[in-house]
């Protein structure tokens, strides 16, 4: 596995790195097509975002120069960006100076069964919930335990992915990916105001949707409304689109509106 | 800084490590006295126990007989514990199958001023509240953002630390310590089935009152209760008790019990 730290070839990272020790930092992970990132533009803007919120003070031009220079030598795969606070003292004390750690590491693109593109996945029901944090909640951080223990309740290959609710009973997401539906025409996907992770593929989907001209309602969601939904599909960055066959014995079939999304992510 | 991984001398880490990828471990902060590790068996007791919430196979006799021997070379100071779940495959899926990674960190004892535990200290009113997490509340575990967020709330020495709400509003602890409250002689501190570190001086504190016939109660707290409360201290491993003497405006003395549960740790 080919990775740099700080535009480096490394193999190894300090131990005093605060993404070790309190998780303290940022990650995108990215596909790779061609030597270019996919949605570079997207991926960047929720960096930048989460950096502001965390208060990490990174160089995006510097960033984006190598990200695009990590890229062409990669070809094809997932390019991982791990960015963190870089090395501390002892204590939660934000360093002075901080000099963040760029981290970014390849991998070929993970091998899912075609079958979930084409006739959908069944989603496990998650009995972790998803903490409300909201000064945490949208951002791609490096604190994932929750999904670490989502990710553990299941093991069988029925189940692609899983779906979590948040402590109060909210629709929220999926593991590793954003979850989105379809009633009477209209595109619906969860609030992440209090949890979840805004993902890049979820962005792309509601930019499509408004050039199509399809309602798109970010909102809560309950379990309960699950019964009146038309269209149920899952996305992120790696795997695009994947429709939702089964939840809890409930079922549906890839719709008309899932089915045009793919077509177009496609192209 | 002297660093062992898994019982070897060690400057770096595998950027495999799923502690950088996801927090996915724990810690323990371990105060060396003479070549020994204060407290060792609490300390211990809450790794195994977080091992086994979080699924962590760890071999507890390797861990204890390095710990030791870490803490004989050490002599006096800090010695710092992060176990990780070891190296993983992309992806939240639990590897198969797991080492985790032991990593052991020295350090000098931070130098606080004297006055913190003779007179007492303020504490700042942090605006980050603690998200209510039962499946990870009480553990020491690698996902700190949110203390990370809180202390670089205050920049200033008038506050040695901050005092932490959960997200519906109860006192749970102090940013890198545990709180206690003394009303009409009875020893209060918050119930941490939420959220919060169950701390090992916190452990230590509610043994030794209760080996002093004093009641404790181990409840929900909330900041109005604060005008009642006759005494107020802070804890941890490393520092041990510091009488707090301002909050918001509101001003207690260090009180007899707070004397008295110091005098006796100071032994």
């Amino acid at each position: 596995m080919t990775c740099w730290v700080n535009g480096q070839p490394a193999v190894g990272l300090a131990l005093t790195d605060r993404g070790l020790a309190y998780g303290d930092g940022l990650f995108e992970t990215m596909r790779v097509t061609d030597g270019q990132i996919n949605w570079l533009e997207l991926h960047l803007q929720r960096l930048q975002s989460g950096c502001q919120r965390l208060r990490i003070d990174l160089d995006m031009t510097q960033m984006r120069h190598e990200l695009l220079a990590f890229a062409a030598q990669q070809g094809q795969g997932v390019c991982k960006l791990i960015l963190t606070r870089g090395d501390g003292q002892r204590g939660y004390g934000l360093p002075q100076p901080t000099y963040p750690r760029r981290i970014l590491q390849a991998a070929p693109l993970p091998l899912w069964p075609a079958q979930h593109a084409e006739q959908g996945v069944r989603l496990f029901p998650c009995q972790t919930r998803l903490a409300i944090q909201p000064l945490l909640a949208g951002l791609k951080h490096l604190n994932r335990l929750e999904q670490v223990m989502a990710r553990a309740e299941w093991n069988d290959s029925e189940h692609a992915e899983g779906l979590l609710l948040d402590t109060e009973g909210r629709i929220i997401e999926c593991v590793f990916s954003n979850i989105f539906f379809v009633r009477q025409g209209c595109l619906l996907t969860p609030e992440l105001s209090g949890s979840g992770v805004a993902g890049i593929m979820r962005e792309r989907i509601m930019q499509l949707a408004r050039e199509l001209g399809i309602a798109v309602q970010i909102r809560d969601i309950l379990p309960d409304a699950l019964a009146g939904m038309d269209e149920l599909f899952t996305c992120n960055s790696l795997y695009g689109i994947w429709p939702v066959r089964e939840y809890r014995g409930q079922q549906w079939l890839p719709g008309p509106l899932t089915r045009k999304l793919q077509h177009i992510l496609d192209r």
